[in-house]
């Protein structure tokens, strides 16, 4: 059993980016030597996401307008009152979720033919991480 | 240690369905001799989702209404203008997630009393596909 | 590879509860001897959910009335002909998530800086279970 550990560092220009790393997430399990298990990718801060998803840039608008629909920019939040201004990035990652587990088989990423893994950043411009950890055979 | 993979096929008749899998997954679990671990159940197509819930009609109906209130299908989403016409759908699979891990206890599904596994289909009447995949001892 | 389970119990005094749960993860990863993979954090009830976010309580209050407002309490749901009344606490699962994988490194929880797990009651005054599942090296 192998088990392999890798961080991926982003800083965007925009406050909200979506971004496609599923080379990343492939490159990362090819050089693990894993064949058959399990990739996890997830955000280490907590106004970021992560999600499977169509690579195609009017549903990623799409997404980004439903997401600040559903949980919009707000000065009102209580959690502004700690100076922070970013109170619907943390509401926005719930949303989107902030991870996926992606199948590894025959040492490649199995996913479906559109799936596409995603970045979601919320509140960006400064340094952010995100895990991937396989584990398998 | 092992690791199992296992796909099922889907073709609804109806544009949205919510079919349960549990026995399909405790199924493929028992054949895959893993007596403690994880079972992936996530869905490869990116216009359905997989969750656990309550095996109820009434609920599985509200969590049908919820979704179109709150992931509506629009004309107007961008992602249209590809010809598609399925932008509703790619939300309502953020929304309810794609995806579920399920632990193996006993070489069986470790879940709580009312916990049924659903495959959740947004834009159906075609052949989809959800990966299972087993990892463990 | 080595895998080891544990369940968490709950009572919540009040209905809606927001309770963090990270130390009692970090515990069990210690205990079991696992230095690298995952650890399955899965709420067993299908009205209480896991996610993982800020410890703020300006944030959490946030997170409750943003559940509310998105997933309300509502006595025209068609689940409550069954008799049950919490329908809203069904639907807060599906939208804050019932599970969360945390990546192990050097036998801890490999987190970042602000991620805290928090179990989330939706329906509670009685007893409910969590369960943790690693597995890894």
């Amino acid at each position: 059993m192998k088990a392999d550990t890798k961080y991926l560092w982003f800083n965007t220009k925009n406050r909200r980016e979506y971004i496609r790393i599923t080379d990343e997430v492939e490159s990362f399990v090819q050089s693990s030597g894993i064949t058959d298990g399990f990739v996890l990718v997830s955000a280490m801060h907590i106004t970021a996401g992560i999600y499977v998803n169509d690579w195609e840039n009017g549903l990623i608008q799409d997404i980004d307008d439903w997401l600040e629909k559903l949980a919009p920019v707000n000065p009102a939040y209580r959690h502004h009152r700690t100076g922070e201004d970013n109170g619907d990035a943390h509401l926005k990652r719930i949303l989107i979720n902030h991870q996926v587990t992606v199948p590894i088989t025959s040492g490649k990423l199995d996913l479906g033919p559109w799936e596409q893994i995603f970045y979601a950043e919320f509140d960006g411009q400064r340094k952010k991480r995100v895990i991937l950890k396989a584990l398998g055979i």
